[in-house]
């Protein structure tokens, strides 16, 4: 693994943020644990994208749909077909599996783990199977859900209907997706278990192509309000051949990982193909009409789809600053920061400072800011243990506070101290976290 | 299905807060969506526990583990073998499996849907199976979590080695659990794939009782705080031959619901068990030292665990008002509501009107507000609407407006109109819903 991941896959352990899964049971590839600082990151990320796609926008409605769907839903999606599997080698001698396009050239033919003889690749469906019921047969087989955004076109009459809405409208959703990689890889990059933002906007066909510039458009922008290079992003068009079987035209935002550019969210026009198989699968009709010409027409659907993990990844791959080598500074968008702030006492055993810290701590803490406490070690490595988890400000009680009721309020990114009033503390933080 | 249960299944759907599971494909038993407004409202509640467990509280640490584990957790935890099963009972002419606890007296040697004759009753372990991996075999076996307590304890160590924390503390988590029920039902009461509000509070052998009494109180507080009726929630003890392979000790808050008193919430003493059981099968010591006895001990869990379906059940069925025969009212808590406030222009055909009703519209969905609008059919319609998915303030904007920039403001509960500066609405409104 690259040095830099692996700098950070340690100070997400160490630090509570990302636990490997089932770690006390020797691990289970492809499966990772959101720790304290981890769930407060990723739970601001999703806050983030709610913001954007509730609040900034009219006519996008939310949806939490399960994720176990009735199989008929993953026939329609094309899922059960070829269109959702990876070309499979089997090793002769060891009986291994492996990705075929992920098994480089002059190795081809030969088990990467044994040496042995490889089979000719065939296909693996990526789809995590399982069973409903008291009976385990055919009848009671269904899967995880591979996409969230299956759940949304089989609710699409329900949004529309209870929403009273017409299109143009979306539909947006946050939740877990299931695909049984063959080689789970990257950290949070490629799990088998990961999250998704997925957003359908239900348009008429002439209107797709201007949806999906706008929302290409706003998507770009939303990474880099919160503080992503440009440099680092980039727009990558599929070209024909490698375009999924439901997609008129696919862009991907990649940005550049220690690994590579790859994919982080996707902008799709996915044209009538949803609504129109779910309508013929499930003898629903999702069709709408054409008030003009009286003729019948499955509206387009323009998605958007980030993966929350590997969003989580790339934010805190831009934040990871060790060039200073005194310090390692998690530089997170504040919107994004585990803790707003961190209260101390100067000392540790001298009650009154105590006292005091902790009245400003239980204050803080009842508003909506995150805070943090620690009196532990002297200041200088409380300031570099927030530094290392992206708290914007460290807030001190010095024997001053005792006197003239300040404190010290110390930045992340510059070190600077500035003395603020206690009974200003809250409002001067909530306007630098603005 | 009960009369009041079934007007509230009937407004769910109507109105945007639960969809049957896979509806245009028939239905999947067990399975329901949340739609936009239901969505709000569990997000609501969900938030309402963390803000007393994360932000009240300062030891208990959040966390959100995969749903899927290394299998050897479920033979840890207990769930593979006995302790998780239903008894069930087989027709031998249809071969259709019933819960045998569920069917009544009587009919106990009939099946109920051919009258045929039913086998004895045996074990039906509820765990959802699952296979990870390219091989679908014994090795590859696993299941969706039982429950979401198990990643937890997973996590014991590392939660308290980044956290720098010692006993007593909590770890806290909301997320999905599945299970194989036989005969889900009640609506959103019993599904198969529902979300828990856990919390598991680590404490010294010694001090378990203590925090038994605290958790107990703490948790009928909540409910309290956010508008159940103390006579329909109580405190159901088991007794010993009920308790579970884990328990100690344990109450269930019970609720007063259309089909009986029912457990929303159980608070458990779970001994020793699941850390002692985990560092058996994991060979990792989850043991702690006693510092003045020099002597190892397996901390003791006090679990608050709370189905997320059924607390916003709780919720509708509390909130649920039709004594009044012109409007049915959701009388819920206004920290619980979808939308905290409507915006109307009086009348949809004057230009004049509607423009400022959107600018105050989206001024206050600019604030951290959820705000809808209506300018359909008349005013009284809108309200009434709005009554029914709990909003508890409408703005109009009428001709008044256009002279004095004032506006109404109609209370859900009590129907009384105020006028208010516009200027003033936002604070008005904000500290109305504290």
């Amino acid at each position: 693994m690259n040095n830099k991941l692996e700098k950070i896959v340690s100070l997400c352990k160490r630090r509570g943020f990302v636990f490997p899964g089932s770690e006390i049971y020797g691990g289970l590839s492809g499966f990772y644990d959101y720790g304290p600082l981890g769930l407060n990151l990723i739970d601001n990320i999703k806050q983030e994208w709610r913001k954007e796609m509730l609040y900034r926008h009219e006519n996008i409605f939310g949806l939490d749909s399960s994720i176990i769907m009735e199989r008929r839903v993953w026939d329609a999606s094309g899922h059960t077909s070829a269109g959702f599997s990876d070309p499979l080698q089997e090793c002769k001698k060891c009986h291994r599996r492996f990705r075929a396009d992920h098994i480089s050239g002059s190795d081809r033919d030969k088990c990467p783990e044994c040496g042995g003889e490889l089979m000719k690749p065939r296909q693996f469906n990526l789809l995590v199977e399982t069973h409903i019921g008291p009976v385990k047969d055919e009848s009671s087989l269904t899967y995880l859900r591979g996409e969230t955004t299956q759940g949304i076109y089989v609710n699409y009459k329900n949004v529309k209907n209870s929403m009273s809405v017409e299109l143009p409208f979306g539909i947006a959703q946050i939740g877990k997706a299931f695909r049984n990689e063959i080689t789970p890889r990257h950290f949070i990059y490629r799990m088998r278990e990961f999250e998704q933002m997925e957003q359908q906007h239900f348009v008429k066909p002439e209107d797709a192509d201007k949806y999906f510039d706008f929302w290409k458009k706003e998507r770009m922008r939303w990474y880099l309000e919160l503080g992503v290079k440009r440099d680092n992003l980039r727009f990558r068009a599929h070209d024909k051949g490698e375009l999924a079987h439901y997609a008129r035209a696919a862009e991907d935002i990649e940005y550049n990982f220690p690994f590579g550019w790859n994919e982080i969210e996707g902008i799709h026009n996915r044209g009538d193909w949803d609504l129109s198989r779910h309508s013929k699968f499930s003898g629903e009709d999702l069709s709408e009409l054409n008030g003009e010409t009286g003729k019948k027409f499955y509206p387009y659907i323009i998605e958007t789809s980030a993966g929350a993990d590997r969003v989580v990844l790339v934010f805190l791959l831009e934040a990871y600053d060790d060039s200073d080598s005194n310090r390692l500074v998690l530089k997170l968008h504040p919107r994004l920061a585990p803790y707003k702030v961190a209260v101390f006492p100067l000392l540790a055993n001298k009650p009154e400072l105590v006292e005091k810290a902790r009245q400003i701590f239980k204050s803080l803490k009842m508003t909506s800011l995150n805070v943090a406490w620690d009196d532990r070690g002297n200041i200088g490595k409380r300031y570099y243990s927030q530094d290392e988890i992206a708290t914007p400000f460290c807030v001190t009680v010095d024997f001053q506070s005792l006197e003239d009721d300040t404190v010290t309020v110390r930045d992340r990114d510059t070190t600077k101290q500035e003395r603020v009033k206690i009974s200003e503390l809250k409002n001067y933080l909530e306007e630098k976290l603005k």
